[in-house]
């Protein structure tokens, strides 16, 4: 079996380095390792074959296969994605104001790296790099799991991130891909509190569950989104289709997509019916209460499953609620916390929404398909955090860092 | 068994109205509680006097004893820190900044309330009102699980601002106490994921790693503190003394005292000489390496698990370095990431020790005894984190809220 120890060992020392390099001295080796990813497209093409050969032998399904393959174009996208990090400012050794306080004391809150980060993914062999470089921008140390099927990718795509680092006397222990898949390894991963400072999952409500139920290392859970948009009384009805049909269609398959439509009693009549006539030809099926499909020609009826589901499809659920209160409780009983959204001419309606609906992400008159680092201008993102523990929303690099205060003296003693 | 679904779903229903009060609305019922407080003083002491009783049939140490102990200046006192919360700033509500995002979205990241807390601690009945206050002020409902010997005080207190709650028309439920004591209900509150947003442990090295093993739940961990002072070759030997004295003598029972010293072998004879001459009066016992006992009369000699142990006594470990890397070697290895010193005229001694030591806290010629909410000027404290997420060193007000974004638009859709 692997000896996660040694990994442990390895990048906590690999950790200590990293957070003196400095800034230019990392932006060096990211623009090095993005050069390299170009340099060998031929070798990681390869490696992804394997692993496509082996899922179609295994039936997966195209969807699937899709998020594991690889193409020249999505090669230089992931290098292109890792000059981008190094263009980003380093968060690293800011301190924004040092107080001296009353025994003269300065005393300055400094962000300092996280130091070991766990990832623990599936199957996109993007997320390799984008982690990677994301930890290696904040001087974090990373050790990487993951998943099965695209382990031949991800394999040579840490090979290759890894010899830029050794050519460049950098150790290579800064990233590190744990390559056994039993389920002891990752159990074991899970509760490395020695060495890991921090785990991040990234992938389907069934790995995330479970590495909350497993972990004793401090977890940040990410991405289940079932999200909503409320459609209030008083609305410009084109304003409000617009969005629902970005919010349900225009990336069915992501976090940040919406699952469930609540409209005011007064305006569903008219707003269903037109929304219907966008989202059938759209291929979208619609699950609605006894209420809402009484104004719909194809809907099915909805059931409690249908308020709890994350489609991640084309599926819409639609329920008419008769105020403001009632949207909201909805929300917040199955909301996961996510992203969330109202649509309202009415100032208090908006208001409420915003301070009531407990969420990531709360939007006015906007699509929820925002909530994104790269659309909130962070440059970059490591995932969507759904709790509230640190980083709650899109994390940048700055949800990738911790602080240390330092504190200058003169012989200062306490009384 | 208690049934910690309900405290759970109280907490929760709870949490949802406390984030809606507005801060003078909160700070009227932060000075209720402390009038109810001083108006109960015989109610709290009848009870703490029947825990006592049972402490002292128990064979409890009169150091435990004394913690567990309520006085009438001791309740007094807890009264004064509930005024002193309500008097704090704020943080709930605010933006800092909003930025216009490229698609004309006006974007805010607001502070939140986290939502429930959990506290579970030992034998300290003031810690029951401190937390209720804090989270109470930060609009968090919190679940409190108090230790056994102080089940009695604690109900009562909890009782006082219960009722002070239900007379101002607030729900009860903003703080509940579990006063099931059994070891059952202790892990299912360590696993309450459903309704509590974080669990603070606050006690000894045992509780700590306790929570640690078995919370599902995020935990900020606090309080273990073995803490040193690095005396460097350049000192002003005085200044070195008086820094040592008050790290270790002046409170020895707290996290941040410290447990060992590495004196540079070039000034380790005059230094440890000089120390001796004051610490042996004030009754510390040393245990030194080889080398620092030879310049020690009362020093028995340190085995490894001297540098692992947090005395919290009057006990100090001891041992000569030959160089700053060496110091820094053994405080990363040994040091639990909770308050380091450096003494040192030495400027580049100083600049690596604040940037290469890893800890919530790092000093430059000043005790470690000022890592404190207080004395860093938050106004309050409820606790120590020495984990590097959400938090770290000293935990204020700020470090018990979240935020959420909040996003204002005019019909935007993503492209």
């Amino acid at each position: 079996m692997t000896d996660l120890t040694l990994f442990g060992q390895q990048a906590k020392a690999a950790s200590q380095k990293l957070a003196l390099l400095d800034t230019n001295h990392k932006n060096q080796l990211l623009e090095k390792m993005a050069t390299a990813l170009e340099e060998n497209i031929a070798l990681i093409l390869s490696a992804n074959e394997k692993d496509l050969v082996l899922a179609k032998e295994n039936g997966m399904a195209e969807t699937m296969l899709d998020r594991l393959r690889l193409t020249k174009e999505r090669i230089l996208q992931i290098a292109e994605g890792v000059r981008q990090v190094a263009m980003l400012t380093d968060p690293i050794g800011e301190i924004e104001k040092m107080i001296k306080n009353e025994d003269g004391l300065m005393i300055g809150r400094q962000r300092v790296p996280l130091g070991v980060i766990g990832i623990i993914y599936e199957s996109r062999p993007n997320v390799t790099v984008d982690a990677a470089s994301l930890c290696f921008k904040t001087g974090n140390a990373v050790i990487l799991r993951g998943g099965r099927e695209a382990s031949h990718s991800n394999q040579q795509l840490v090979t290759i991130l890894q010899d830029t680092l050794i050519a460049n006397h950098v150790t290579p222990h800064a990233i590190q891909l744990i390559t056994d898949q039993s389920y002891e390894v990752a159990n074991e991963f899970m509760r490395l509190n020695q060495y890991l400072d921090v785990l991040i999952p990234r992938g389907g409500a069934g790995l995330i569950r479970r590495v909350k139920e497993s972990a004793t290392v401090p977890v940040i859970e990410t991405g289940t989104g079932n999200n909503h948009i409320y459609i209030d009384e008083d609305i410009d009805l084109q304003m409000a289709l617009d969005i629902t049909f970005n919010a349900k269609v225009q990336r069915p398959s992501v976090c940040n997509a919406i699952e469930t439509i609540l409209v005011h009693e007064s305006v569903a009549p008219v707003f269903l019916s037109e929304l219907e006539k966008l989202l059938a030809p759209a291929g979208v099926k619609l699950f609605a209460d006894k209420q809402a499909k009484a104004y719909l020609q194809t809907a099915e009826l909805a059931t409690e499953h249908d308020w709890e589901t994350e489609y991640l499809d084309l599926m819409l659920a639609i329920k008419v609620v008769h105020s403001l209160d009632e949207a909201m409780t909805h929300i917040n009983h199955y909301g996961t916390g996510h992203s969330e959204a109202i649509v309202s001419n009415n100032y208090f309606s908006t208001q409420r929404f915003l301070n009531e609906v407990d969420a990531a992400a709360v939007y006015v008159n906007a699509s929820t398909r925002f909530t994104d680092g790269f659309m909130f201008g962070f440059g970059a993102e490591i995932g969507i955090s759904t709790q509230k523990l640190h980083a709650r929303g899109p994390m940048g690099l700055m949800e990738l860092t911790s602080t240390k205060y330092i504190v200058y003296g003169n012989g200062q003693v306490r009384k």
